[in-house]
């Protein structure tokens, strides 16, 4: 359903509870991103009718999500603040091809791949909390489950959102559509093979 | 309690309203902006935490009123479209100071005079509909009246919120900070009066 063309090591849900407080860092500034890569589309195409209502919907779920997300780390006494940008999203989008329409498809593409991935992630995350019994209500960890598991499903819609997005704004039949997003769907998935594994992320 | 240096003709809300569809455009470009504006500081000072939570809420609501005036541009049988950038924001924000912390200064309190003047000007717009009885409900002119009679409140909050916030953010007594909104409100002042007028916008 999410498209991608690798599957997560389910450990990673593991490994991402034991640094909780770097992911929910990074979540922060990736709602952040989100949040500002709809908004850039407005800006960047403001001739496409089909874009604005749904880019300006996603932007302000995103940051919706980017406040929750803000309180919750304020809540476990920390803060938000600067950190040096993950370099995924950017790997992922410099396989954009830059003479439009194809531009846009593959904008399009890589942004429901993000969004894919960051729900992978959610998942994992949320079963690794409910393993921990966070799913239970009472549970110390069941306010960080409610987060994850309430998030993931905006992020499944977000990347369908995307993918709809493509098939409405560019003249592709579904075949060609389909190919493209494998092709990126195996670049993203490189891009997280070959990431950095030192500081913990949401993609990586 | 708007803190302009100088208040526009009320002639200005009968003579936007002869040109409607255009000021509209304009008013739907402008909301995208004062949210890309909003974001953009997140992302300028994310070692701010006072503005994590106001800018991102600010650029929420600004996002919702940008759906709200496309959405009536396309029941009025228009569409959104690309348009000239006005140079209003840009000249208004030429006197920011270019060192900290003068400039989160200075771009706070910009910010706040912009809101101010959309806010006149809204209550402009709201006034002329009223005085061709747009505010009876079921005139043809309600819907009109009942955006910009809507909006003007959230702008006049939303210019509090750009002072207040530039309280809380920088290290300033009252008298400084009120000298220098008023020294800001006589630029703007100026920047709206050499406004070209050839076409209708919210901010000449």
């Amino acid at each position: 359903m999410l498209h991608l063309a690798a599957g997560t090591d389910e450990r990673w849900g593991q490994w991402a509870l034991e640094h909780m407080d770097a992911i929910l860092l990074d979540h922060a500034h990736c709602e952040k991103k989100a949040a500002s890569t709809a908004l850039s589309m407005i800006f960047r195409y403001p001739d496409r009718p089909q874009l604005m209502m749904p880019m300006s919907a996603l932007a302000r779920e995103e940051l919706e999500h980017f406040e929750q997300v803000v309180a919750l780390i304020r809540r476990r006494g920390g803060e938000f603040v600067r950190q040096e940008p993950s370099p995924y999203a950017a790997r992922l989008m410099a396989a954009t091809r830059k003479h439009e329409p194809g531009r846009l498809l593959d904008i399009l593409l890589c942004c429901s791949l993000i969004e894919a991935r960051s729900c992978e992630r959610m998942q994992l995350i949320a079963g690794a909390l409910a393993e921990r019994g966070g799913d239970a209500p009472g549970h110390e960890l069941h306010e960080l489950y409610g987060l994850y598991n309430g998030l993931l499903v905006s992020e499944a819609r977000h990347h369908a959102t995307y993918v709809e997005l493509a098939r409405g704004c560019v003249q592709i039949d579904e075949a060609e559509l389909q190919g493209r997003l494998a092709e990126l769907a195996a670049h993203e998935a490189s891009v997280i093979e070959a990431a950095p594994r030192e500081q913990p992320r949401m993609h990586n």
